[in-house]
């Protein structure tokens, strides 16, 4: 029989606590870009998983009785039975995410987690599952929840349930679930955790406020979001920070991954599967040419698009400059383009007044840090028709005929109408991986109670930052790093 | 009451006939090219066109009595009232088609298809659509007809039937419906066709078989697939070519636009949209460097991937050397690679003793002209295990467990798994406009019993070529072509 | 002794022959730009070549007794004492010429020449020896004189002159000489030539007017230039040409390394060499987007450098377009460039109206094929002063202050200001060995009187053009192209 | 009458402090960095300077007696009069500095150096010249001294010294000429300078030991190289930095502009000026991914060469994989390499025996930070035979005649035998100019004494980072950044 809810049941210490835990953002505001981030990478199996959403089944899992093959009930999803379809996507998933795969290999004889208790709030995608299975072929424990209620891939949860491990989550969780199972999955009896790997702050929070003994006993905190590492900072600074954290987000693989290189990906694979827009030889600008602008300009260009940039930032625009783009002022240039691009961080790039100077079919779209760099808000005014033309996809319709193409709304568009490679995902994975390992045989004393970045060299020679990235790219280089001296 | 079957009535001159008639290869085989593109540019709309599928009206077109608005049957379309929804998809084609609209709005006052009858075969899509409007507005009278029994877009269609297009197409025909159509749009009693525009031969084969009379008087045929293009000039050897035609698939603008320019993108946007690979640092080889393997070599190398080529022809591979890609021998690195590409027009490029060798994880995919370029039938035996995991995605499974990824069972992948965009189609669609204007006007005897190019300078002066170009670049070059001082 | 001058010796068969022959452009104007390729090309080894130039020795080489170490004097060069430096430069130039090594080291035992008597007529450099010695190592017996009154390396001629090639030809000739080094090549009492190696046609004129007996029994004439070719499509056309001819020039090597790939280097060449301009950031007009427009549009591009074309050719300006170029007039861009290039080919492509209106500082270029593409004539007015800043450069100094950096005086600046790769050399010296092994070999009836392209497939199958390519590039592709399973 | 040699006057304020002066290196070996570069910015202007080298003047420049034309002797050059030649080199200079020249026309109505005595120690070329004229336009008072003993253009000191500059310098200085120079810049009667502008270190050093006093009471010192930086934060560390200092060679632009924009630039020019290589189809190797090595790798893939890396520091070699560059170890490349490049700052990066494995034909330079990244030491042993075949460029001959072409010894390549464009030079001559201003206008307090790097916002708001690039970038950008909103 599933444990009775529970949210209703938490206890805070005292005011002050509950006024803490109550000031975060909203969940909707607050995860929005984690949302987001699952969304498009359930979404790059659509086809494959649209077996699981016939389910007419709509009992809460909270109220079923399962069991996997083994005789286990300590989990919570959907349905186990769906385990070998999960099966399936976890080793499509192991296709591109070698680094994990390799790791697990390499390290699975001495076992380096062997001890280690963790609970992981994290997206419970196919990638996931990869992880959560290396650790525990490198010896740890593992207990799981899902960090966001919409992205869980159900059959993956019910593939690692049936394997054994406790998994608590489903798609379409509610708020309520969201903290149920959050709990379930710490407060075990006879089992208590001695790492925590968090995605977003909930679980680390939800520790911190509810299991403080847990909490102070804990050798280590890895979180890889930008809420979560925020969170972090702000307790260290307030010395309430009792165990090292290693922050995976500002990480430099991840940093150069998620922008540069994704967006130089992305923005063409966003643009293609919305617009079916042909590249060569189109006016495009670019507005901010930071990390994201250069790799969405560095693609664009590649593809003949014509390109011009708007920046503000003397050095950046330097850049842009020696690197062969145009810096305009966007009034100058919004008359002819014919795909706008955001990418800077700042709010109102595109304002309403330029969209009303836009040609006929231009494509406007976002790949900034905000939906609010297009004034979107200025275009759900009653003199303008909205036509969704398809998912993701509006027509915006002036009274004398003119039409924008206005892509996901002004959100993101390489989160919203592209995919996050597996690969991206693995190189993440692994880092997570590593910083577990590190913090777990760190000698005592190593770290502080505070906030850290994998460090080049690690306690264990092996795991090494220089390792670290052998493992990470055999796929990539297979005839060459490997190979080269420093790793001999 | 819709015309009865009229397949069946077909009397052929004599057995000679009847026989050329039936060498022709089967209609799967010989269309399955216009086929696969039909079926991709309707698949770019597939969300939007989604509605018309759910009808569960089992009638045939044939059996159902129906007028449009303004009283007119001259037609045979699935369903009429649809047409509103096939409106807003021909206003959407027309965003990227801005040659097609410039030239209608240029050329409607003079009406330079003014007195002409086409009859048009093509397949019937948003985009055909913007062309027959194009016609109408310069003047032609125009009926219509498919070229491909499955790649209708029944709204366009019922769109078209509702201005007062006489349009005989529905998605799904069978053999006989395909000649009943093409029949009905021929055999209107006192109206005769004096133009023809085809796509793949049909039509002119039947005008040429059932109505010689027609024929021979007509003004010009204009064909744009190879099959029928090929069918052209055997007809001219034979000297039964009693027409002037143009040929527009050999025109430069299709070719460049078809290989390099369509390849380019199309190689990223199949290779993300079917396995959201990441390019950056992956090792490829692309077997070919003809214009189909250039762009696929410029586009990957943009993206970051380290690419090596095969080619056999010197100079091809003079150019792929001066270019900066490795020259290869497919042996010597099959066992590297992370994707094979090829696109050299031959059999048997990459062979089962090849696939036994490359690694666990490789994507196999064809862009070349042929869906024998991989063999793909030594993967069909008992020993291998093919799991389909998501459309045009195989992942074949060897006895150790290394998964081979093969993509639309070795078929085209640009068309199979990415879209042609409206803009390459508008530039087809407008040179098939410029022929139809050309051989109409031309001053009798300027073009014989023969198959042709479109000249660079036209009968018309305002239509030479020049201004052809003008036309199509007006999106691209809004500030530029448009002002040089040749259109002056 | 030397012969006594023979040019006032000539006796023309008829008055007609003579006025055909004086018809013919002042030789100035005709070999202006074989003079310019090889001023370049001796140019590149300047400093090497400077030891020759301090000779204080005015005597004519007409007037000098020389004989080499083995006692011969059937030669006439400057002095054959240089004969050391001389071959060090033709090691030097060896090391980039691998193609005609290669074709040395595997048909020497074969002597495919054997019985080959070749007068030839080209510039004389480093590069040509290493041909002339791979000649003369497949069995040819060789006489050798200049194509051209300036280009002779003296050092190169005595190396050849001391090695036993009767070699007539030193730098600074008069246009007596000229002609009379000619005939002393081709009059050699007991030698009858029966193979012609000519550059510019002046040989062939000399050979068919004077020795019309030699000319009528030659098996095949081999002509690379675009005079010597026209010359011989002339005589081909009037019915006088009784001997096969090979036409060097446009093979499809020559023409893309002549354009395409020597001008991608050469533009950034002239101008770093020039000017000593940074290229990242520069506004740059390239006018004409032809094979040598494209060359000079990727590598400034690649630079940084900010580029736009004109171009009034529709296609060409499709493939700009394409390419993510900006398509302009030039007189809307022309007040912000910072360079302008021109490769039209037209006359007056930058006018002197246009030049008033350029900025301060701006370089202004010509890679095309005339020195007419920038009006320089109207620059050289009183009111403008021009100033020689170095070698190849002048500012032009309008009345207030503004300076135009003028290069090469609006001459070709690949060939003025740049060097000719001796890889670039090797290619077409190997395409004429293979040309003349061809002729050589050929069955008779084979070649007829006319003037052919190097075909495919050759005499003798070891020679086919796929191995041409194959001895053509060892050096850049030692690994791919020679393992190629075509070549096995 | 000259003033009498110094040197050996020089008394040290005790033993410590001549020991810590002299255990700086030698000045070979401490200023061989500078004398590269000032030698190739001279040698871009070689042929123009060549008049200067014809005098046969021996005469010491401190035993002659010369006026300028306005009767001051306070200067001590070569000749005086060769002042309107140098005034030219300075016009064409002035060319490609607009922004110095921008920075002029706008601050000089201000004049924001007004009572700044500033003594000046920098190579003496006509880029230097614009810049001390900048500064004289400004306000200040100069007086300039050479910072290394060859770099010095005589006829631009002798346009400085005509203007009334007083400059103590010329070619070929002895070590007692150099201090001699240094001291009648500072030791001026009646004057005193307020500020330090200094290349090197040596002039601050001077003032420091000789004129302690001066340096106290200096406003402030900017330094732009390695060493004299080097030396700036040791005395900071040591407590006796008592003046604020400007670090200018670590300022992003410098940083951006000496490595990755100017080596993308120079490794083609100084390959081509001294082997005239094709870079198409050539197979390089380049050793470290910096910036440098990022430089190098962008030009010559953007040439068509087929470019593959070494790197050892995993995030570059991350950084090489993603932008498409095979990451190889040396030893499995070099038997294959047509040209081998170093850049990481290492020794003994290219071994002997790695030479011995090279092929023929090979050629080997460097573009690193030190000379001995190639083992050239090892290459001068009696087996090998070293040729000098141009200026730059040695073949090493191995016994068995292999040629290994060998660049500038192993030094660096892009100073040996390529030129630094004036625009670099110019970028680096307005943050000195900028960094002066800031200093001076300084609030009292503001810069203690320390090293600093510029800030983003200046002191003056006029002169913030931000309008310091629109000084910066008129030239390359005039429609652009001039117009950025940010400017307005």
């Amino acid at each position: 029989m599933p444990p009775p809810p529970l949210l209703l049941q938490i206890q805070f210490a005292n005011a002050e606590d509950k006024q803490e835990f109550q000031k975060y953002p909203t969940k909707v505001g607050r995860r929005s870009l984690s949302r987001s981030i699952s969304q498009s990478s359930t979404d790059s199996y659509s086809s494959a998983a649209s077996y699981s959403d016939s389910s007419d089944d709509e009992t809460s899992p909270r109220d079923k009785a399962q069991a996997n093959s083994k005789g286990s009930s300590d989990f919570c999803v959907k349905n186990v039975k769906q385990a070998e379809f999960g099966r399936r996507e976890i080793e499509i998933a192991e296709q591109d995410m070698s680094a994990l795969i390799s790791l697990r290999k390499r390290a699975q004889a001495e076992k380096p987690l062997a001890g280690a208790k963790i609970v992981g709030c994290t997206h419970i995608t196919a990638q996931t599952a990869v992880l959560i299975e290396t650790l525990v072929a490198l010896g740890a424990q593992c207990r799981w929840t899902a960090c966001n209620i919409y992205s869980t891939q159900n059959e993956v949860a019910a593939a690692l349930a049936e394997t054994g491990v406790p998994v608590f989550a489903w798609k379409g969780e509610s708020e309520d679930d969201f903290w149920w199972c959050i709990d379930r999955c710490v407060n075990k009896e006879g089992w208590q955790a001695n790492m925590i790997l968090d995605d977003g702050g909930d679980l680390t929070h939800w520790v911190y406020k509810k299991y403080p003994s847990v909490f102070k006993k804990a050798q280590g905190i890895v979180e890889e979001s930008v809420t979560g590492v925020h969170r972090l900072y702000q307790l260290s600074k307030a010395g309430k920070l009792c165990v090292p954290a290693m922050n995976v987000n500002d990480s430099v693989t991840k940093q150069k991954f998620d922008n540069l290189y994704c967006c130089r990906e992305s923005i063409l694979d966003g643009l293609k599967r919305t617009t079916d827009v042909m590249f060569g030889g189109k006016q495009v600008v670019v507005c901010g040419y930071g990390e994201v602008g250069k790799g969405c300009c560095s693609a664009l260009k590649a593809m003949g698009a014509i390109v011009c940039i708007t920046e503000i930032d003397p050095i950046c625009a330097l850049q842009g400059c020696m690197d062969g783009f145009r810096v305009v002022k966007l009034n100058e240039v919004i008359r002819q383009m014919d795909i706008v691009i955001t990418c800077t961080g700042n709010k109102n790039v595109v304002t309403r007044d330029q969209l009303d100077r836009i040609k006929n079919g231009c494509i406007v779209c976002n790949m900034g840090h905000s939906n609010t760099e297009i004034d979107v808000a200025s275009l759900r005014s009653p003199e303008l028709t909205w036509e969704r033309v398809r998912s993701q996809v509006d027509h915006v319709i002036w009274p004398d005929g003119k039409r924008v193409i206005l892509l996901a709304e002004g959100r993101l568009l390489n989160l919203s109408c592209s995919t996050v490679p597996t690969f991206v995902l693995s190189i993440t994975a692994t880092t997570q991986a590593l910083a577990l390992i590190e913090l777990f045989n760190a000698p005592e004393g190593r770290y502080k109670q505070d906030v850290y970045l994998l460090p080049k060299k690690m306690g264990k020679t092996w795991y090494s930052l220089i390792k670290y990235f052998e493992v990470i790219f055999p796929v990539a280089t297979a005839m060459t790093l490997m190979r080269l001296s420093v790793f001999e």
